[in-house]
């Protein structure tokens, strides 16, 4: 009966701490502390944990992804044939909402240029367009896209998502599938990415994409919101969209490469916010609670819920 | 049958052309151009006019402002006492439910220490709490108070508003009158002032009220946002506040000079995000509709709605 905690660049020992809280009478070890006697291990806890660790646990019943997105895991071909449950959390979906509606009224309310007005103690009112004029669309409109959506079309925002089937989400307008990509760009003023890291969605916006976005909008150029996963982006197109005028804005959360490099050109990008990969922290205390309802449920003879479609890849 | 446009600063232009398409029939003037036969004006739409204007005309049914605070009128105690009525128009209330989720959004997301990281090239996420963690206090809890009140309680924020009488806001705890006033900062992280400028509210923000607001929050400190009117603070006392660290940020779109001098020791307050009073824009086409409407009803024995008390100033 044990449980194994193991993540990369993240401390495991508050997620250790808290799950001994949760079980107190069972054994809760830390990958790479513990490597043998991995045949008692029931269940792993995983951010960024190579395979190998869990192809080395022979009676493992499933994994559990200690974020929302499961593209850490399922990058790696050799990950065994368990069940994979991802983080659905109400906080963490909040958070999102929280940095999306940001991130998307920071753009909306001209701020990158009343803060270089503001430098220059230069008073200049701008027109203001109002959020009924402003076109927002979504890619991907699974949980964090939908409370986002929801939200932005309640502060007055024309809001659409994409996804691979059509959606119900009150005040959002669905479109789906390659098909529906075109005519969902064109009428679009704020791009915001949230979708998960697939082989399809990688290296999804780029140039080409970005240059289909609405020209004609009240804010006088398109603007790109990334806070799914960095690998769904083509980080140079994005700088190259910003230098041209293909972007007239953009705020990145999530980066191909995080920590974000020194050498990397989004530095130097003009109207760019860069944000650490902050949008959504997983609050260990709502999460270890979740995990913990999650096993006694399954171990109960219920069924896992939020458990990842490996052919999907989320 | 007359409408005088009297503004000061603004464009009276835009509005006497929009006022003709509406009222064909009617004599629409622009003082200053049109000072004689002023015996024939029936309404006047005034932005900042001095009272004389008003006193010079006879036969005056009603003063329309061209704005939602009315302190520019009021302000003048030589105002002919005919009804006063002000803008109350949803878009304008959108408007400034935007900047006020926006500017709220900004220091709780810790928006000014990425930037400044950004800057550095430096990575490093900041611990975040999540918006139930945070208590907004709104000053004035009239029609912009209670529509940002009830935005920010939707993305999860602990929100109270205090005005004059209680009121009934859905999520929204309810202070009325000086004597909630110490209750109500004292339960507050982010203070919002939306309260209209009268001889009560000058001046009602220094240092003595700043220092009332909660020092234990999960933002580490308190911050204020004004987008009420300039009147209502001290600026010089904001200033320090943000120097000595009794505030930790805030967000001014109205000042007790505008545009603000260049000599103001805002420019140089830290964590402070100025806006060149841009909160919520009077739209030229709702509100000569708005205006129109007013019009069309009081002259068919209907009441005029959103007239001023003048012995409250709002
Ligand atoms: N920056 C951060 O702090 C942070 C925090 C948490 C999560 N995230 C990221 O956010 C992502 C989304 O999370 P979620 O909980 O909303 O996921 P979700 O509920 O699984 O939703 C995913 C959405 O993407 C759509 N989708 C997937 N592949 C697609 C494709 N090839 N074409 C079109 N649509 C596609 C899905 O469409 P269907 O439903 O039609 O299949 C669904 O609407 C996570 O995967 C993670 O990478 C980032
Ligand atoms: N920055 C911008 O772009 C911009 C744009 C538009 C408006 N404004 C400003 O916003 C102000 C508010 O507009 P509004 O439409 O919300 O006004 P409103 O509907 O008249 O509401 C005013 C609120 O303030 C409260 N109040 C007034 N005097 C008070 C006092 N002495 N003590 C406690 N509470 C007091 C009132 O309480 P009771 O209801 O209990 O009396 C009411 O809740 C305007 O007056 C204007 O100055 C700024």
């Amino acid at each position: 009966m044990l449980l194994l905690i193991a993540t990369a660049g993240w401390s495991s020992e508050r997620w250790a701490e808290r799950m001994r809280q949760r079980f107190p009478d069972r054994d809760i070890q830390i990958w790479p502390d513990r490597t043998d006697d991995l045949a008692e291990v029931d269940y792993v806890l995983a951010w960024k944990a190579p395979a190998e660790v869990m192809r080395a646990c022979p009676n493992l019943k499933a994994i559990f992804s200690l974020g929302a997105g499961v593209d850490h895991l399922l990058c790696d071909p050799q990950m065994p044939e368990v069940p994979i449950v991802r983080v659905v959390d109400p906080d963490l979906t909040e958070r999102m909402c929280e940095w999306v509606v940001f991130q998307v009224l920071l753009h909306h309310r001209q701020h990158l240029q009343y803060t270089a007005q503001q430098a220059a103690r230069d008073w200049a009112p701008l027109p203001q367009p109002s959020a009924r004029e402003v076109r927002v669309g979504i890619l991907g409109l699974g949980v964090l896209g939908a409370r986002a959506g929801q939200a932005l079309a309640g502060l007055g925002f024309q809001v659409a998502g994409w996804a691979r089937g059509l959606k119900a989400v009150d005040g959002v307008e669905s479109f789906a599938g390659a098909d529906e990509l075109g005519a969902f760009l064109e009428r679009t003023d704020i791009l915001v990415n949230l979708l998960p890291l697939t082989p399809e969605t990688r290296h999804l916006v780029d140039h080409a994409l970005l240059s289909r976005l609405a020209r004609d909008g009240a804010l006088g150029g398109p603007v790109f919101i990334n806070a799914g996963r960095g690998g769904s982006q083509v980080e140079a197109d994005i700088a190259r969209a910003l230098g041209d005028g293909t972007l007239t804005g953009a705020s990145l959360d999530v980066f191909e490469t995080e920590p974000l490099p020194a050498t990397s050109p989004l530095w130097d990008a003009p109207n760019l916010v860069i944000s650490p990969h902050v949008a959504a922290d997983s609050d260990p205390e709502a999460l270890s609670l979740y995990i913990e309802e999650q096993i006694r449920s399954f171990e109960a003879g219920g069924g896992l819920r939020n458990v990842v479609d490996p052919a999907a890849g989320y």
